[in-house]
């Protein structure tokens, strides 16, 4: 087994503090076997549930990262830039091994530290940054590593899920859901990053990397977020057969990928309908096997503790595996976008209620070749001056979608931009799954 | 990367087949880091959908495993005796890296075999063993490998799965759904290991060493198979607000192991009551983690091919542990069984409709301290001499059910040996998940 693993652990928050209790309870596979070297936190005179005075404090988690004595650097800081992102880098600058919970730099800085890992002889693992305790980085890298993923369909912000799930089972506005979610634990301060779908695009970029070999800018992932979805649109989508849920997708169309995160229309029979509170679920068709379902907690000190726990382990075990399967040169940064997907849409416009609305808006679609499939106006809307229409589309180009959009926005008796949010219908596996 | 990997394949039926069809297609984690340097099976001149002329033919698999120029012996002949096991052991003596689908082998054998592979330095990898191409014995050695396991709750037999999912959604009796799973394939000629919960039985055998580092005699794991449950059952289960699966289970009971398999009613707000036809599905509650829910397709060329796959790539990319995370010394083999656990049960008596038959029943329930939960009698039976008695039973312990349904057999009013299923309740995680 060699000698113990020499740990340094730095950001001693919540996941922080989970880790080093689970250390300290460590299993047969970890007993023995690593020892920790040094901890890094904002301050050590906080008041702390684990008792860290055995462990040499560093101020900087820099110093920590970069320290001889150290094998294992532990970054559980979070941020792309900053302390985080220097003390990842002065690690892999050693040749170190490094445990990563943060997304939001892998998503925004994998290439080069990927780099930087390879020209120094260390190694990078992150099963914690998506999905927290489902080991679903684990399960697409190795387990599905002999497979062809053709989609990805995932929940994987339980904020997000949390407030739409709380929206339609209380029938509470979004401010109404977020504050509840903010009170039980379940969103931050600043719920920006959860809300708009930051995060799960951060996510989603690692998932295309580990499912596409394509590490793509975020940016260029199409994003919503969840703070125009009403309770109107959830009873509305209900009507229709549908519940709406923060989904993150990417799906191969030939040579490109298409891959979107935001609130989206999902069928009753869609296995994701039905997940629900703070869960999240990754739902991957592959070929030859069909489709695969991993759900759990996706977040949380004690599940992102127990994913940084299977990374260590791995090491332990002496996997030698690139980050994302394949190495630097091979995994692609430009994401071949399929920008122009077809699709059926939700759309809800708040109008002025007066003759000749409905034909406004129809004709804008229409002169975009966009067909209505179905329509409702609320009869029991209070305030009658401005009343919400709900269409959805047939089968249409997203690109002549927007176009039509834009120009419904322009109309003068649109009150507000319309919402718009997809319909997805991959309820059962793609037909190529063979 | 070093040498290839020179592989050794023996069994060419449906999986050796996908097998090498999925290797002809190898991606990038694969491409160039393996050859095929010898195959075996029944007969040589069978016609084949894969072209096997390009790779040297052995009619012994045992004789392949042994030769030199082989680094991996993969065998997908099947059984617990017989030509797979020998041929297994002969590649372990060899310290040769083994990889296998066999589920009957490793929960009879497995403790020789580890023994055998630790003393001459191979390994045995089996993801292939269990779920087919859901990546569980991977999720929870590594993936779970820091978390305590208290309680896994599966769904491991597609064949069982569909047969009772057909006899719900068709009203067909158990031999009609039978004969319908056979003429789709998906159930073999002589079905015995599928419908009597054996090959469930071996499948939960491994995920208990995995689970528990405890790999115990399949034969001390109770069971159950699906082949007295009837059309009569699963509507008055459904009545009652449940659906019959056949669930595989394990529970950690303090320092015991709670263990079964077979056919159980689940209320229709758990996760497996939803779990239909051919798939597979396993739940596990981990601490401190929560709920985790691993499904897909559970069989088949494709799925199994690329389990065998993910083990090929864990071993190109250097893994080295212990076959179930521990070494074998580490691993029991006697099951602590926690026999006498409390819980409710389902129970159909086939009993003469004469004056009295009931009173004797409920007699022998309450002589054993088994109190009646709910009761109902099926007012349109056709045969009135013969009529089923349907029960639940509040919470009592398994012995005293058992003394009382072989009272119960007794009486002269009862026509056949009384069935009885388990009432599953934990729909929701185990509260000590923390």
């Amino acid at each position: 087994m060699g000698r113990p693993l020499r740990l340094g652990i730095a950001g001693l928050g919540v996941v922080g503090g989970g880790l080093l209790t689970a250390l300290a309870q460590a299993g047969p596979r970890l007993q023995g076997r690593f020892v920790i070297a040094g901890v890094s936190g904002r301050d050590s005179s906080l008041a702390r549930t684990v008792d860290i005075s055995p462990f040499p404090w560093f101020d900087d988690a820099r110093a920590l990262a970069a320290r001889p004595e150290i094998d294992v650097f532990i970054e559980l800081i979070g941020g792309a830039v900053g302390p985080a992102k220097q003390a990842v880098e002065a690690a892999l600058r050693q040749g170190k091994a490094v445990i990563t919970a943060n997304k939001a730099l892998l998503a925004e800085h994998g290439h080069a530290l990927l780099q930087l890992c390879e020209r120094h002889g260390g190694s990078l693992a992150f099963e914690a940054a998506v999905a927290g305790g489902v080991p679903v980085i684990g399960g697409l890298r190795e387990g599905l590593a002999g497979a062809r993923i053709d989609r990805v369909s995932a929940i994987l912000n339980g904020t997000s899920n949390f407030i739409l799930s709380t929206m339609e089972a209380q029938s509470l506005d979004f401010a109404a859901a977020l504050a509840l979610a903010q009170a039980k634990g379940f969103a931050e301060a600043d719920p920006i990053m959860d809300v708009s779908g930051a995060d799960s695009r951060h996510k989603l970029a690692i998932l295309c990397g580990l499912a596409f070999h394509c590490l793509p800018d975020p940016g260029s992932i199409r994003m919503a977020g969840i703070e125009r979805v009403t309770p109107l649109d959830i009873a509305s989508a209900r009507r229709l057969g549908f519940r709406i849920k923060p989904v993150a997708r990417l799906e191969r169309r030939g040579a490109r990928i298409e891959a979107s995160v935001g609130p989206a229309l999902l069928p009753l029979t869609h296995p994701l309908a039905h997940v629900d509170g703070a869960l999240n679920a990754v739902l991957v068709d592959a070929a030859p096997i069909g489709r695969l379902t991993f759900s759990g907690p996706g977040a949380g000190a004690g599940p992102t503790a127990c994913a940084v726990l299977a990374d260590l382990i791995n090491l332990l075990d002496g996997a030698q595996r690139p980050a994302f399967g394949v190495g630097a040169a091979q995994l692609t940064s430009v994401l071949p976008v399929a920008s122009n997907a077809a699709g059926r849409h939700y759309l809800r416009v708040q109008v002025m209620d007066r003759p000749g609305t409905l034909a406004a808006v129809s004709h804008e679609l229409g002169a975009m070749g966009v067909s209505i499939d179905s329509f409702h106006q609320d009869a029991f809307s209070q305030q009658r001056a401005s009343v919400p229409i709900f269409l959805t589309t047939q089968l249409c180009q997203l690109e002549a979608l927007d176009a039509a959009i834009a120009a419904i926005a322009r109309l003068s008796s649109t009150l507000e931009p319309p919402l718009s949010l997809p319909i997805a219908f991959d309820s059962t596996p793609s037909p190529e799954e063979g």
